[in-house]
């Protein structure tokens, strides 16, 4: 099932037209959305930055409930999500121990909870540990689904901040260059952001990562397919040097098992620190998806380059928008 | 205790008067419901029906704050009552781990737990361990209790619901042929249902079991002096061609300790499928409390006489009837 | 660290000065509150009682956002801030689990998960097991923090809503009269207290303890400095006889590691019971900060002078006016 479950199959078509009748059913997987798609939810996006900002709030959702139905807990998901939808009027239900009345408790199965919980919501923000989960709620549900991370699977929203985040930081996507930093093997998010970066023009992708944790090919079959140039290298102060973004990720010592000398030096190897920023643009950005350990020092933070708490704020505002686009759609 | 505690006492009065100046006070039991309450019950329901579908939603119980407090989770029945609450406009506190504030974890009686909570809320909704443990919390407290269950003692909202799912499937309750399947001992829902139906004429409940979990005397005894006709078959097609409610309960696991081979003879003997289907008369429904494991087979759930989902989501109905009526009053 | 973080040190002068320009930033310790502040403080306490009584409810927080970022479980406290935010029409964001997204977990410090959660709220109330980490937390976020407790540190809004309760039950606090019992050595809530009561004038300390568990020489040295009288008695029979307050605590068995002998022989040794009540004064009262074990016995309940629950309540009036104070200003 592992080996069953890739972050990413990329042969999907996307699964929605653009247009007047533009409508979200769900929110499942990076593969459902092209150019159009991600260019309204952005615009959507844009506007829920003001909305957020007007402290007497919004009612666009009043009357409306999210169940956030959490099989393995994720506090900041869930939060950001809840405060989405807190933000625009609505209500929330929460559970994080979504496993306790489904089938690894009492044998009852992921279908007939969800039948059950669309009865008492308007929308299920669904957390699950295996791949493919959300696909089969939003097979069952009459009501919208948005995966909220499905084991091994996908991440959704998390992609749709990231590349939300290379426009507002940088002014632009197509003609980006980008570093991609860390744990590529492993890393979902970064498998899903350079996915979506490849619907864009004249993209140019950097991998820098220790050997054991390399990109899978794959991805750079991918890459190579839609016209995106990428390469390898082993030397981070030249990439930042040319890049526009260093996005850099967490190096997951449970990857590596028993061999902790490796994990040692894997993570080790790329840290972002002021020696990073002196050979950055001046308009250059550092991201990263959190949380992060030592992979960024903590000196970064005060060079307004720094854009990885803005980035997670980034996420309140796509969610926002995936929330008004699902239930009231465009 | 365990002894001491049985499901029903089928021996209190009912403990309201119903006119003019209908008022619960509390939900603790089914014993305290007669025929006018439920009716009156019902109607009630029937309107959060119609408010559910209004997506403006209802605002009657806006500034009312329920607190559920669960000594033991039960996501299921948590959510639907936080679901009635806000589907009214009312707000919600929620805790899940109410052991943690209790006598378990530091000493504290249920007594002094409850007079805290009822200062910081308008309505208690209490899951329990302990059998008898909503009934002390109403002795105490100054504000609505709701018992959601407490241990192998009552859970009478689902009483209700079971009920009123009857009456909205097959439109009467007098006259009404019911069998009840599966664990007949050890099932609360099926005990109190039997207590329930007995308020009503003409009716006739077959009980179909494995021998080991046949409904116990105490009922039986009941139900004749009630005059209500009842009968024990092993045969379950017999018992679906004359019903118009089948009413199917998971058989657990644990009431049969180590002896798995009578567990595993009694779970496979009695299995909603379509077979039985076939047999059941075309206005009967199958109903089941929730959750299920095999003992209705998934193809059952695309016939229309499939009723638990509807049965649940009437949980909801029901759950904001008794909210209003608490809070509000007739 | 336990013994660098003593739970108050007394040299901190008041951080906020009080005029037409009152403004809290934060609550983190006792020691930032002067005589002024308490007042103010209280004042709008007073006005929040008569808005919790109104059922309409207050909208004054409508569209504000309340994160409770737990890193421990303490339901009580956390119930009674959420039921604050919510009985003035705010909206709380809720994890009891906060270690899980914390540094316990992946290794993320605190700072930076404050900086994620203060984009998707507007107020944090934390609870940590660490002492300082409410001050750490205010020194990065740009938003209000309320210190629920921290560690073997404070505790301040139980010291607050203690004031506030002699205030309210005697109607002064010049010349109060005060018995402090039980675990004087431990509690921070008597320290805190003692500490606030130096700020009146004509006030006495009575303190009543086991030999093992006196109160240490930093609270009495600090209240000789302050011209406050106080005095150690072996006698709580003598003591509740001239005091206008019987601040009780409990006496915590983990406190004393194997010695259970020295638990059990502290434990019983001071309780306020019906005997205790003979000899108070008729316009005394019985406090104590909950949850209680034996050292107050339940007859005590009944009598008028127990005002243990009001106290408890009042900690909804003084959270409701912090949380005023902080988000909306004087």
């Amino acid at each position: 099932n592992g080996i069953l479950c890739r972050a990413l199959k990329t042969k999907n078509p996307p699964s929605f037209t653009v247009g007047k009748t533009f409508q979200l059913d769900d929110i499942i997987e990076a593969q459902q959305f092209d150019r159009d798609i991600l260019n309204a939810i952005f615009e959507v996006a844009r506007d829920m930055e003001k909305i957020e900002k007007n402290s007497s709030g919004s009612q666009i959702l009043k009357g409306y409930l999210m169940a956030t139905l959490f099989y393995e807990p994720s506090t900041r998901t869930r939060l950001s999500f809840e405060s989405a939808m807190k933000r625009l009027g609505g209500e929330v239900l929460t559970t994080e121990n979504a496993r306790e009345f489904s089938s690894a408790a009492k044998g009852e199965t992921l279908e007939d909870t969800v039948r059950t919980v669309e009865g008492y919501s308007d929308i299920i923000v669904m957390r699950h540990f295996e791949c493919g989960a959300a696909k089969r709620a939003a097979a069952t549900a009459g009501i919208p689904i948005i995966n909220a991370g499905d084991g091994p699977g996908q991440h959704p929203t998390q992609a749709l901040l990231d590349v939300y985040t290379i426009e507002r930081e940088i002014g632009k996507l197509d003609g980006i260059k980008v570093g991609l930093v860390g744990d590529l093997a492993n890393g979902r998010t970064v498998r899903s952001l350079a996915y979506l970066l490849a619907k864009y023009k004249d993209v140019k992708i950097y991998f820098v990562s220790p050997d054991v944790v390399k990109m899978k090919d794959d991805i750079k079959d991918y890459l190579t397919s839609m016209g995106v140039e990428w390469e390898e290298s082993a030397d981070l102060m030249d990439v930042a040097n040319k890049c526009d973004v260093v996005y850099q990720t967490r190096i997951q010592r449970e990857r590596f098992g028993e061999r902790t000398d490796l994990y040692e030096e894997a993570r080790g190897k790329y840290i972002v620190d002021s020696r990073v920023l002196e050979v950055m643009p001046k308009h250059a950005v550092v991201m990263h998806p959190l949380p992060r350990l030592d992979e960024i020092t903590v000196d970064v933070d005060a060079d307004p380059r720094a854009a990885y708490f803005r980035q997670a704020k980034n996420g309140l505002y796509i969610r926002m928008a995936l929330l008004k686009l699902l239930l009231l759609g465009w």
